[in-house]
């Protein structure tokens, strides 16, 4: 086991009704700004749940956070945000509309020249706006990390960030919130879950023990909460209660503490979204098999501990490694999402840019471990065709 | 799953070298009391390594802290932080000089009649000094969570409090620090630990399955680990390493989300060590079998959840819920400790007193659960004879 330290300040309130008991966790007197996406808000009741709890408070609306919050659309919001003198930000929404308050969170307090270089140049932030936040859509962990994702409109550019200054302060978990989800979106946050737990397990063997058996304890949940949630007639509490927590337990820190990772595929994944629009969810989808396959020799012994642990194939078998595989990307299809480029009409000519774009950038790994890299990404975005 | 709030805002530095690391997390011109026990830092090493880290603070000490901290002891300790007005706690040591410095810091603040009221009558915490701790021996959780559990003397009481007030600042895990404890130590640490878990997973199946895996996790971290801890010629750094991060996952909360608890084989534990001197390990040994027994019909689903997921035993055997009880006791032994209450000369006269003090303290059900009560502790312990 690595050295590593562990810090996670999030308060999560988790269950129905949850919502209710925010003020209390809101320093009074100080004028809230409420942050969300497109308006679903409005239509499932979160909206007004939302403004009851927050009876007495002077608060500020800033909604049309878009999927992939874009820098242009934060920047407006840090004016609001100045403009009207606001002490605390609560984002209503998805792993989206969370990461762009963060940014907002951040943005507004910063001292250097443009904002994006917290982005782009990895400015160092030292202070941000408090913020909560009241999650609908179980996916990114955002609601309990200090990470966020920024797309840059102008240039096609999708980036992360991290501080801990970004924590939220709190974040309401209610799985009510969930049911008036589209499938689709349940699908791509089971994979964006899936994920997330690979890219923090499917390394190396190093004898982190409790960590590895964490990580697979999500991916089991999910292989059997998946097709669960995906082909049900009406939500199901317990079902979404149990997506929702795997979520958060999926990218708060915990079962990255002193191992190996590897975020190649998010950072390809990235570029899909950039250049073409994909959904995040099913640009993991399509990434995963094909860096599994690429690393596959050199991570043979984490992947049939993958294979056995998590899919319980026999290991003796000479093609264990490739049924964990195949199984994968076939639990991505059994929820609905496609996992190839072709499926999304994407081509030869986004792989150019991606490739271009990584040479440009000049990282060699692209995700902490150099057998994902600039030289083989070609490859493996051609697998995916 | 239940409804549930969760917070843990304890960094934790974790790794050979990390005690070089403190001074960063003290608030500087701070006076430090530290704090620790009989005095074993001061021959292996970690006492210079914690004053190396420390150079430039003004350091107080505090040394004599017993295992079951005594009241007694602990309010000479506050009367010391007062007199030096020390605005830092560190405590050196295991479970008791933590769970000890986490009574000291509130008992400094408390503006009521006895500070023995905190762990007697549940008094408010309203403050207390900041703390943190360099942890010499996993086993009890406290160095990541904010209860403690205090012993007076003088009334032979064992009792438990907490408040989010005593939450360590920071806690440092060094695997090395572990390589000179008594094997003892280990044996009832890795117990401790077990117990900890049960006790958050041994109640009713409540469709948290993430909790649920986290548990079997630790469950079966702990089974592996346990026989090569007390067997190894020499330490092993990595054992070592994922049995301190299994006893620090094991109680600090996270297991606990939305499940039922029942923390009676603690309570009933705490009695023989406050009539008879047991160490505390030794006395969970004894008695989570008593009680899996007196419990086993009314859990039996969880119990067979815990026979086929923990030790592969197969549940269509008719007798699986008993080999699961008998394997559990016969962990324990394989670890050197004993199960019997005759194989420390408890009899009779001591199931009286405690049978006598529940009964006087009113309180039907003993750990949360009304399947072991004051009805039944007498059975139960008459089983354990």
């Amino acid at each position: 086991m690595r050295n590593f330290d562990y810090y996670n300040p999030v308060k999560i309130l988790f269950g129905k009704g949850k919502i209710a008991e925010i003020a209390k966790w809101i320093p009074k007197g100080m004028k809230v700004m409420m942050t969300y996406g497109g308006g679903s808000i409005k239509k499932n009741g979160v909206y007004e749940q939302v403004m009851d709890a927050l009876q007495g408070f002077d608060i500020v609306e800033f909604g049309g956070i878009e999927p992939n919050p874009k820098y242009e659309t934060l920047m407006r919001a840090v004016e609001l945000a100045k403009q009207e003198n606001v002490g605390f930000l609560l984002a209503v929404g998805g792993g989206s509309v969370i990461d762009g308050t963060k940014f907002i969170a951040a943005a507004t307090c910063f001292e250097g020249n443009e904002p994006w270089d917290i982005v782009a140049k990895g400015a160092r932030v030292n202070a941000a706006l408090p913020l909560g936040a009241v999650l609908t859509l179980p996916a990114t962990g955002s609601e309990m990390n200090s990470g966020g994702v920024i797309t840059r409109q102008s240039t096609l550019e999708k980036l992360a960030f991290n501080s801990r200054h970004v924590f939220p302060k709190f974040s309401v978990l209610d799985p009510m919130v969930t049911y008036s989800l589209p499938m689709k979106q349940v699908a791509n946050g089971v994979v964006d879950t899936f994920v997330h737990v690979m890219e923090q397990y499917y390394t190396f063997p190093e004898q982190a023990e409790i960590q590895d058996r964490f990580s697979e304890s999500i991916l089991k949940t999910l292989i059997e909460l998946g097709p669960k949630l995906i082909h049900a007639e009406k939500p199901n509490y317990e079902d979404r209660a149990n997506f929702m927590w795997a979520a958060t337990m999926g990218l708060n820190g915990l079962i990255a503490c002193g191992v190996s990772q590897d975020w190649s595929t998010h950072h390809i994944g990235h570029e899909l979204t950039a250049f073409n629009g994909l959904d995040h969810g099913i640009t993991l989808a399509i990434v995963l098999p094909g860096v599994m396959n690429a690393t596959k020799i050199k991570r043979r012994e984490k992947l049939l501990q993958y294979a056995a642990r998590v899919w319980n194939i026999d290991t003796d078998q000479p093609d264990a490694a490739d049924q964990a595989i195949a199984r994968t990307e076939q639990f991505f299809n059994e929820l609905g999402v496609k996992t190839r480029l072709s499926d999304y009409g994407v081509g030869i000519d986004t792989i150019d840019r991606i490739e271009k774009r990584f040479r440009e950038r000049g990282d060699f790994a692209l995700g902490g471990i150099d057998d994902v890299n600039v030289d083989n990404v070609r490859a493996i975005l051609t697998s995916r065709l």
